[in-house]
Formats: structure tokens, C-alpha cells, sequence
């Protein structure tokens, strides 16, 4: 009698937890239906302002007016209407490693702290991009006799290797959440892939006649190390510059202000000789390694590879410095020609 | 004074759109607070009954009513209260590739996109995997007269690394999107990463009496062939498996089973021999790499790490396929007893 109604009690809690389980499933699709009506519709607003700023940025009238309309698409990008801002489409490399899951996040908190994130990790990995290939080159002098082994070249291979998968994953990312990264930084961490994987492939050779043998190598390590440098002057002038434009309004906290777009006008005197100089040891480390090839020492495939992509970097790298001169220049000159206008009327 | 009006109407339209741009930014962060409030409570909801269950589950009484409870828990996972279960952490893999980003889908139907999409992606790698080594050891017999070349090995060697990464990264995201995979079919896929990676740094020879110095390599090919024969048997009999579960109630869409978890009786008989006997070989390989580079033939230690992973695999997929058979079995036992006490009561 006890064990029946016992029993009976377990049988109407069960229920009971059926019955909840229905009614919080019920829910749940309410509110993911109203919530997702209620994003649409405001998704509509923000894209139909979004496009009714743009179009009077565009015409004659509103030169003086910029200002205030720079203001208002600021007011849009950077709060948290950002979120319902039309989405960048996520491109083949996303969907080729991660399938068709979205990783727009939908908070501003969440997007800024993914931005930091990629900003220490680049910070992270420049200081190790200048350690790696230096400490092998001293290796190579004092404790290896002239002659580097494979294994250690072939892990920093395989680090160079995520590095740069790790990074282009991370910027198609940044670019789905709204950063104005430009697309040639992408496709240059492409190239880079490439070559980590060919060199992998590479033959390292140790036989007596090694320090010839290993010229490729060589010559790979030391534009490592300029690359480090490069990157570590280039992390620490684009966090002031962007910090000084975010602080003027002129970017937003989204952005990554790559390489030479970074300068302020006494740092881009500063930085573009340097980036032109090595912009210029990346096409001579390429063509160095074409040479080898062809002269015979080592006439591996590898070798003519990663040079002609060497090449493509330094040729892409340097269109692109020029082309963010030239874009600063006109921008300056447009200015000034409105101060003058301003001036005459 | 045409001038000046057209002046102020410009000067009031930008000022309204500045107003509207105000308006919008403070609706998005209301409508999100809003939101993430209701969706923060559902959330409470939805764990504190979930936890309800399973300790209901756990108690003597409920065996009895365990077929009401599953039900309950089924209600709660497969429709749109499943986004609002305690999520799964992301997992360190995930954070080195992609930083913080959040990939959990927070719609069912785009969960469910993502798990049809990996299913798609096994299956068209799987007749790849048929495919490329099996073309490379016929044209090693008739074309290119027992001697491999190295650009087509090694180009095959680098699909399996993005095969396998990108494998490891869909896995590790159905897992935070709540599928039961097992956990060690993704500690397997960093193995095969690893050997993919290794494999890629491994020197091959291509000289007079290369046959024998590349049995390392056509060893890893052919294993690489019983492989794939294994993964298209596997994922034929799990789809029919799954949808069987999924049909019956036992198994949620999420779900991905793998290998041996998947065949009913029959099927089962059939299977589980031929996963014996592909673990073994996947031994024996290992073994034999191992000897190889004892014998001193090639006396890399890519050979012998790749045996020692092989080896460690092969340990692996034997473990978890004799667990599964335990648990089926003892699930069985627990289903015989419980029949004959109802038949006793």
C-alpha cells in the first residue's frame, strides 16, 4: 500500500517533469522567434540608415557636413547597432576549415575582446618570430659547426606553419565581425602558409659540404629575423596610431591599421623607409633563392617556390605601401583644398 | 538666399540622420540587454531542470519511468530549449586556432546544419581517402617503375594535414554545439595531424635502390587505403545506424557516432571483425616502421615516431571499441534483468 502510493508520487513527479520540460521548450521557441523578428526588423533600419548616409557622403552638398555624417556612421559602427550592421560574407577559407557555422559575435564587448585578443597574439608571436630563427643562426655558429640539423628548423616550420594558419583563421574572422582589415594582409598570410608548408618538404641536407647546401635555409632565417623586427615596430605604431585616430574619432575600435597605414607623418618618415628596405630584402631573399636554384646547388622545386612567392609578397607588400601613400596624399590635398574654400567664401 | 535655404535643409537632414543614428544605437542596446536577460533566466530554467533529471534518473525508483525521463531529456535537447543548456567550454584547440570566438549556433536548425555539413565532409573525404593512395601505387607500379616521386607523396601529405585539422576543428565545434562525440576520436584526429605534419618532413629518396629505402612511405600508403575502405564501411553503416536511434528515440540529431558505437546486431558482426583487423594492421605498420628504422634502412626519427603514433592509434581504437561492446553488453544485462523483474512483479 506504502510502495503504491510511493509509487503513484514518483509517477506524478515524473510527469511533472515532462510536463515543465514541454512548457520551457515552448518558451524557448517564443523567444528565439520573437528575438529573431525583432533583430530582422532592426536589421532593416540600421542597413537602410547605414545606406542613407553613404549616399549623401557621396554627394556634392555634404563636403562641409562630413563631419557630422562621419559622426553618425561612427555612432552605428561602434555601439551596439554594430551588431546589426549587414555581415560580411564568412569566404571559402572559413567554410573550408570550419565548416558553415557563423562566428559573427553579436555583442561589441564580445567583437572588442576578440580584437585584443588578435592584438596580443600578434604581439605574442613577434617577439618569438625575432627569437626562433636568431637562436638557430647562433646554434649554427657556435654549437652546430656551421651545419644546421633538421629537426629544430623543421619545428620552427611547423610553428611558422600554425602561425600563420592561426592568423589568417583570426583575421577572416576579425573581417566577418566588422574590421576594415585590408584584403592583400589576408592573402599575403596565405602565401605565407604556402611557403611554411613547401619548406617543411625541404630537404635539409648534412653532409660535409653543408654550409653550400643550406644557403635556402639560410637565407630564409635571416629574413625571419628582419621580418620579427618589422613586426614588432610595426605592432608598437599601430597601437598609438590607432589608439591616437580612435581617440579623434577617425577609426574605430574594430580596426586593424596594418604596416604602413599606421604612421602618424613623423613615424611614417620612420617606418616607410624601413618597410621599403625590407620590402626589398624579402625580393632579394626571392630572387637569391632563384638564383640558387638555377645555379645548381640545390635544384629542388622547394626552392624555386618559395622564391617566386617571396617575390609576389615583396611586389604585393610594396603596391600596397605605395598605393596607402597615395590614397594619405589625396585625402591631404582634399583637405586643403577645402580649408581654401572655406577660406574664400 | 536659394543657396542659404538649400543650406539649412541639408544641415537638417544630416542633423536627423545623426538623430535616427542615436535612435537605432539605443534600441540595438536595449533590444540586446533585453535579450540577453530573458535568454540568461531560460538559461536557469533549463539547467536547473535538466539537473533534476538526471539526479531523478540516478535514484533507484525512476527505473521504471526511465523511458518518461528520457523523453524529458529528449524534449530538452532536440528542439530550442538545446541552446540554452550549460554549454560545453570551447576547448584549448579551438582557442589556439581561432582566439575567443564563440562558434556555438544558437538556433537548432543551424546546429543541425553544421552536424549534415561534417557528415558531407566525411563522406566526400572518405572516397578521397580510397582515391589518392591507391593512385599513387598504381602509378608507382606502371608508370613511374617502383620508385615514388616526391611532389605528388608529399602534395597528398598536406591534404591529409588540412584533412585532419580541419576534421579535429569541425569535431571540436559539433562538441560545444552539444553532439556526445567521443572524446577520444578527437584526440585521434590530433595523432593523425601530427603524422600528417611529421610525414610531410620525411626525406624521400629517389635513388637506384629506392624501393627499399621508401617501404616507410608505401607502408603508410597502404595502410592509408585500408583506412579509407574503414571509413566508408564505418560512415554507410552509422547513418543507417543513427537514423534508426534518432527514429527509435535513443539518439539526438547532434549526435555523431562513430566507428563501432553504430552497428545494430547484424551489422555489428559484420563490423567489428573488420575494425579488429584494421586496428591490427594499423599495429602491425607501426611495428613494421619501427623495425625498418632499427634495421637501419632508414634510420630517420620520423619513421620512428610515426610508428610510435601508429602504434598508440591503433592501442586506442581497440580500447574504445572493446568499451563500447562492454557497455552494449552491460546495458543489455541491465534491460534482461529489468524485463524479468517486471515479469517477477
Amino acid at each position: 500500500m506504502g510502495d503504491a502510493s510511493e509509487n503513484r508520487d514518483v509517477g506524478g513527479e515524473v510527469s511533472r517533469l515532462v510536463e515543465q520540460a514541454k512548457e520551457l521548450q515552448d518558451s524557448a521557441a517564443a523567444l528565439i522567434s520573437r528575438t529573431s523578428r525583432e533583430e530582422d526588423a532592426l536589421r532593416l533600419r540600421v542597413a537602410s540608415l547605414d545606406s542613407r548616409i553613404n549616399s549623401f557622403r557621396n554627394t556634392q552638398h555634404a563636403n562641409r557636413l562630413e563631419g557630422e555624417l562621419i559622426r553618425a556612421q561612427y555612432i552605428l559602427s561602434e555601439g551596439d547597432a554594430a551588431a546589426f550592421l549587414p555581415s560580411k560574407s564568412h569566404g571559402r577559407f572559413l567554410r573550408m576549415f570550419l565548416g558553415p557555422i557563423n562566428v559573427r559575435a553579436n555583442r561589441k564587448d564580445v567583437q572588442l575582446k576578440v580584437k585584443e585578443e588578435y592584438n596580443n597574439f600578434r604581439d605574442r608571436t613577434a617577439y618569438l618570430f625575432l627569437f626562433f630563427p636568431s637562436l638557430l643562426l647562433i646554434l649554427r655558429s657556435w654549437v652546430w659547426e656551421g651545419c644546421l640539423p633538421a629537426l629544430p628548423v623543421q619545428l620552427y616550420q611547423a610553428w611558422l606553419l600554425y602561425l600563420y594558419t592561426g592568423l589568417a583563421l583570426r583575421e577572416n574572422i576579425l573581417r566577418v565581425n566588422g574590421s576594415d582589415i585590408r584584403p592583400w594582409w589576408i592573402k599575403h598570410h596565405y602565401c605565407a602558409m604556402a611557403m611554411a608548408l613547401i619548406s617543411l618538404t625541404w630537404e635539409i641536407e648534412t653532409g660535409p659540404d653543408c654550409a653550400q647546401k643550406q644557403t635556402g635555409i639560410q637565407l630564409f632565417l635571416k629574413w625571419a629575423i628582419m621580418q620579427g623586427v618589422a613586426m614588432i615596430l610595426q605592432n608598437r605604431y599601430q597601437r598609438q596610431r590607432l589608439y591616437t585616430r580612435i581617440a579623434l574619432g577617425k577609426a574605430r575600435r574594430m580596426d586593424v591599421v596594418w604596416g604602413e597605414t599606421a604612421a602618424v607623418q613623423g613615424q611614417l618618415l620612420l617606418l616607410c623607409p624601413i618597410l621599403f628596405v625590407l620590402q626589398g630584402f624579402e625580393a632579394y631573399v626571392g630572387v637569391l633563392l632563384l638564383k640558387t636554384a638555377l645555379a645548381g646547388f640545390i635544384c629542388e622545386w622547394q626552392v624555386i617556390t618559395c622564391g617566386i612567392l617571396l617575390i609576389i609578397m615583396a611586389v604585393g607588400n610594396f603596391a600596397n605601401t605605395v598605393q596607402t601613400l597615395v590614397t594619405k596624399s589625396q585625402v591631404k590635398a582634399r583637405m586643403r583644398g577645402r580649408t581654401r574654400q572655406d577660406v574664400d567664401q
